[in-house]
């Protein structure tokens, strides 16, 4: 048997569109164009449109330019699409050309049909609730497109920065648990002065704060919006009553502080804001990369490594080598941190190729950014729950590198200068005998003196170890 | 009513997996583990590792590793989900930590859990048939993921040389078509000497054709695959009789030229061929990207821009400028150039940070070349048959924009020398007036040598305008 | 002759230095060894370099740690090479290895031996004033450098805020020059809506406020130093009081409000906030392509392209097409905003692979991000006083362009609706007729209504053309 | 005393120009108008543009287009600059709109004069030698500056394919030197079955004789020019007798077997050349970078880290940690590393912004790619002499961390299967005891038997340790 079929038709002719679709025949030919990846439009791209059209047809219905009856069930329509329903009929490809005009006319064909649904009239009756006439009235893709993407960022935008706040407290929570944990520092891999693991935690949760913190400030960048702008920003077409009343009502609907662009042509063209916001969630990335690779680093081994830390255990690691334990969450972590970095390139290069009154690859645009803000809230909340909680320290092992260190001799350097602690470390390391020998041997300190210096919990902090308590003469002073 | 379960165990404990699963544990605690994006695992990824897998009980049972009934269900469960039955049991995220071990174990479970169905026996029933023991048997994440990488690969790689195969005769066929239409060329955009617009897209066929070639060519780099070399290319545990078969087989089944590496070690932790691959394919897009744009600056209208060519109208254009039509496959086409190129970028990023034996990232590399493969590909066969194949030209618009063009005074300057001539076009730009009245007012040349020089159609062929014809002599000349 | 030198010592050896040298060894050590490129080292940072050592020595002075002699000794060499004097000690390559050793060797080496020379000391003469006991005291690369990278990315930021701001400036000039010439509007490169040719302008100078304004804002993010934390962050071997008063004079001495950094852990070893910085210098990056693109575009022609604008002339264009003249500025910027694009990519690329407790490839983000910010600020000068102020409009053109344009029909919307507004527009199209033949033709609306609706000025501003005015009943009208 | 000048004179007007000046006002524009970075135009790019003069000259002189003393003195000219003689002539910026207009009139000028020269006339005096009539004579820039950047990129790929080659030979001396050192191996960073040190070299032996080869293949795909091509490559102006002998000169004076593209459209607007040679430099690069990586963790320590291998120490590392030796080579090494990767990312974004007949993008794609080409040569130099060629390994080091490893029990698999070995490993970690005298507890193994299959210089390499000796009945086996 067939499929049941309606007839529509646009500039290009007539086409079926199947007769239970709530998309009509704008949303079939974009299918049809734009068939060519696995990606889907972002669903808060779709929302965050239907509370546009909501506030679109609140504000016409206000001023008299829709009706009630239809109004009603426009906003009905809208409020079902912004709450998820109806996933199915938004099924076109993420890389669409049209600067958005396909998903626009999705979303309106969409909440048309389901409007003269909830009129009890046949879907198609474009004469009763037109997709562009009734749904997109006193609006263009280029005013509505652009404000989506900003709802939308922002409400991706915000559960990241909430999830970088929790990050931040389960790292300070190991800075705590970990503050006796004195260890062996590194710079540039190789042996360096002392620190704790709770300061290296410390560190980790101060860089993680800075992101949180830098996107919740970037938040309001995105509050400017064009709506009301129509096709070129100069808003023609759209009544001033209508354009102040739809942004009141967005500002409403959405909760967020949301405020017309003082310069709509501009908001309707230029695509920096999001390269600014894209930019700062890639430094949150570039920071959650480090600290993923130094959790690999510093739990290596479990013998060929230092195995300073634990990692929870999330699943086998391997299908050859049995009891293998793989730190598969951190490298997951890496990987969307990486995403998210070539994300960023990807979307300076898009936004800077807009051309005159618009950017045609806006589409991407959103794309990008709403997938990184996505994916890095959900690597930063796994991080967390599924590794970072976890963690435990190993201060048994921590200490055994650390004992054997050569540059504990740092601490000798007030006493002894540059040079002769050189001359110590080099000593020490060739003959593989500790620094404590060789000071002893050279005559330098006395055995009092040195572990009274020696001290690698004290040199974990500012100042010169040993020098107050001992009163020995330092060499730097005059 | 609970839904029904059956318990597996790893080396963490003891999970519910539901009874009608045919994956098991492991690919519960990954799916649970990498929760992270909206992409799965491209499904050529995991067709090529179920072949890899067949090629493997293929061997193990010649050899006597695997009793002959055992051997053929796995056989026969490989090849069902190698023609991507099954494929509901395989939805793990593209972003996974593991280095593969997550996909290779979803893989060994579906294929058990299948080959104890062929036998009649229950899923689970592992002592029969076991994951790792029996479908794993002799191999490693590490040896069968890259190999299945370099399959998946080439399987994409083909179709896409194939579509640019064809876009190029596209191209080609309107280089014919267009031979005729002389028109402005444009360097920097400014008016520059004539070209004909078949040269135009001779150009563009030029270099689609490299792009086809060099794809082709780079095939034969993503041959030589560890298969038989564990888990870091050693071969530990692999038997050398094993080694030789499985990789006869390999080739068999895939009909791919596929050779073991010499190094296998090297074909585990190094990754810098599908770099290699991946810098093709941009280019490729690079290509695309230009071409694009060019179609789009040409298409510019239709009163506006020098609509010298129509492209085929493929939807509505705006949902408030009615009748406007837009260049939208040349933008579709430019994004996902743009996204490949981007890809590029991430694939690099993250083959240059493979640690020792391994590269833990390699299923970022593999998802992210897999889409640009496949992307690039659906995005040539788009751009030649909902674009290029339909395009017109106006030839009397070409014409318009010639006749008044300063450039073709470039033909005067074997007769008049570069700095008369540079005088004659300010002369023309400044008065509004053509080339040929002010060369006549200076008394340059005489009104029948300009006709012969003047010659927009021999302008677009090496040589000098006139000369031989007119033997007028040339200023060049000693 | 042979060239006379200096013998000089460290922990590999010793080596000859040519005796006139305020370089020392380990310069020399690292002249060879990262003898890998053209560039060098960016002035800025050692500028900075040397006011930080200003600060510590003041700091040590002041403490009792340098005698007086000696202390001012230095105090004056490192002022002089704070202003750019002995710049050719100062040669090394900036892709070092080291994380900023070799620069701070280099700054040591040549405030100590200058100091030397101050004294009337012979150079070399280490016991008197060593580089490192001396002129490095109490502090590590680790803590010097990171703080002279902010310092000297404060100092290169503020300018490029500066010259954007009279960018924006001159934008705005060409805004209200421009506010009378009325032009068709573009988007997707198709003829769309009217605007101004100052709306144009006006929209790159608000995005350039935008630009503008963030990096005046990122620039308070930089002033949190890590100066006194040495070599982890720890603050080991610096005394307390050293640390309060280093900081405090090197505020002084900049006259920048920085601060030391809660957590000097942290600040050691994250480069996040360079990440940042860079971000937003893409940001301006990329909106200074989108205006030079745009340019470009607009100015294409003398015949072949819209030509609606003129840019000044700067140089003869072409070697073989006399009296052309090419859009070279704008080309530059684009070169150099791209370069800025690379740039943030290779910043966040190396910041997100720091390990532990410090970055190794802290140069590298050095030496890009002051290129960046140089860069950024001569091309935006360059822009402004080269081509922006500069440009004419060419109103009749733009007249000429906008008269026959279809998308005037977005008017009759509100009027005849989109379906019947589209008719109109195709029969236009189709016929080279105008948009008012074809709706005399079909009765939509009389001549007189007309008149008033399609009025291109009116059309740039908010709302309905003619609705007030006319009383025409606009169809939307419930 | 003011400085003296004559005057020259374009068509923007006069100006004085240094009358000692073998550049002109071309340059002198050029170097107002693009004064904006440290960059300057590589050299490569002069002396390659040179060779292309004197390669036109010589076909001019043939077909008497150039009387032969002028003809004669422009070559000798050329010929000097083609040597890197009058450098300090060529000083403009790298970033220069134009499309690299500026660079060629900037070889015509300095050449024009340097011919006058030695014809014994004044500076100046182009009505005897003219740099556009005379010297560029029968080209374009469009034609002349992409032949020298395929010229110069093939003059800096040789070198360093051959650097490649050595480093390459450098790294399998190691593998033989090593091949005795049994070592723990590493898959992400946890402990892996054996290698030995030599089989890692091996690796990276292998992994370079890729770069190196795919380097040496590329060459040819940068030898088709389009010299002669002219404006956009139809050849107009360019006597067709001229572009048969131009080629053929060039080819005899470079030495290469450069060819006239068969479509030199295509060759003159398209870039994707650039981006496939640097697509293939950034995979050496990535190479690079990974052993660069691994050599700084296999080398971390002396305590802290595995410290399986020494770098030989190049310089003192810390200015504050007496002692302390850094990986300086491989830190540079990676740093150039990503420079090459963010290049490629930077040349790709330049060549798809491409327009018709011209990218006016070139002199970034030159000025980009050479830098690639100059500097991982360097870097590939440097790496080998500085720090490969005198690696020593740690074997007792690497025996000492090998010993305790449970990643041993992967050589059990195939007595007792995956579920036992897993539980032995579990066993062993958990208690700080060995593998073997789990085993042994267990019962599953006796000590003999062991013996036989704990053998870790048999686990490096194929197939399965014991089995065929012991005759131990293989579990697997059916």
């Amino acid at each position: 048997m067939p499929m049941s079929t309606r007839q529509e038709h646009d500039l290009l002719g007539t086409r079926e569109v199947p007769a239970t679709a709530y998309y009509g025949i704008h949303t079939l030919r974009a299918a049809e164009n734009f068939n060519v990846s696995r990606a889907r439009v972002h669903p808060e791209l779709i929302k965050a449109l239907a509370t546009v059209k909501e506030a679109a047809a609140r504000a016409n219905l206000d001023l008299g330019y829709l009706p009630a009856e239809k109004g009603r069930a426009i906003i009905t329509a809208c409020q079902e699409v912004a709450r998820g329903e109806l996933a199915d009929q938004f099924f076109l490809d993420a890389y669409q050309g049209g600067a958005g005009t396909s998903t626009n006319m999705n979303v309106n064909e969409v909440i048309a049909n389901r409007a003269l649904e909830i009129l009890g009239r046949p879907k198609g009756d474009y004469a009763t609730i037109h997709p562009i006439d009734h749904v997109n009235l006193h609006q263009s893709t280029n005013d509505v497109y652009p404000t989506a993407m900003r709802v939308a960022a922002i409400r991706l935008l915000l559960p990241l920065a909430d999830e970088l706040a929790k990050l931040q407290e389960a790292l300070q929570e190991k800075e705590a648990a970990f503050a006796g944990v004195v260890k062996i520092g590194r710079t540039e891999l190789q042996d360096a002065v002392p620190v704790t693991l709770g300061q290296e935690f410390g560190a980790y949760a101060q860089a993680i704060s800075r992101d949180r913190w830098r996107l919740y400030k970037v938040e309001e960048r995105l509050r400017q919006v064009n709506l009301g702008g129509t096709a070129t920003g100069t808003g023609l077409n759209a009544p001033l009553k209508y354009i102040y009343l739809v942004n009141d009502y967005l500002r409403r609907l959405t909760g967020i502080g949301l405020a017309r662009a003082e310069n709509m042509i501009d908001a309707t063209q230029n695509m920096d804001v999001f390269v600014e916001v894209s930019g700062l969630v890639k430094a949150a990335a570039v920071t959650m990369h480090k600290i993923a690779s130094d959790l690999r680093f510093m739990a290596a081994g479990p013998r060929g490594g230092p195995a300073e830390i634990n990692l929870p255990e999330r699943q086998a690691g391997s299908s050859i080598m049995p009891g293998k334990v793989n730190p598969v969450i951190p490298e997951m972590v890496s990987q969307v941190a990486m995403q998210v970095m070539a994300n960023d390139n990807l979307i300076a290069m898009a936004a800077s190729q807009g051309q005159l009154e618009l950017n045609p690859f806006a589409p991407l645009i959103a794309h990008t950014l709403l997938e990184s803000l996505a994916m890095l809230a959900a690597a930063a909340r796994i991080f967390r729950s599924e590794c970072i909680t976890g963690i435990t320290a190993n201060p048994e092992r921590c200490q055994e590198l650390l004992a054997v260190s050569p540059a504990l001799a740092t601490a000798l350097l007030p006493y002894i200068g540059y040079e002769k602690a050189t001359e110590v470390v080099r000593g020490a390391v060739v003959s593989s005998r500790s620094i404590k020998e060789i000071v002893l041997e050279k005559g330098y300190l006395t055995s009092d003196e040195l572990e009274n210096v020696l001290t690698p919990a004290a040199m974990t902090k500012p100042g010169t170890v040993g020098a107050v308590k001992q009163g020995i003469k330092e060499k730097g002073k005059a």
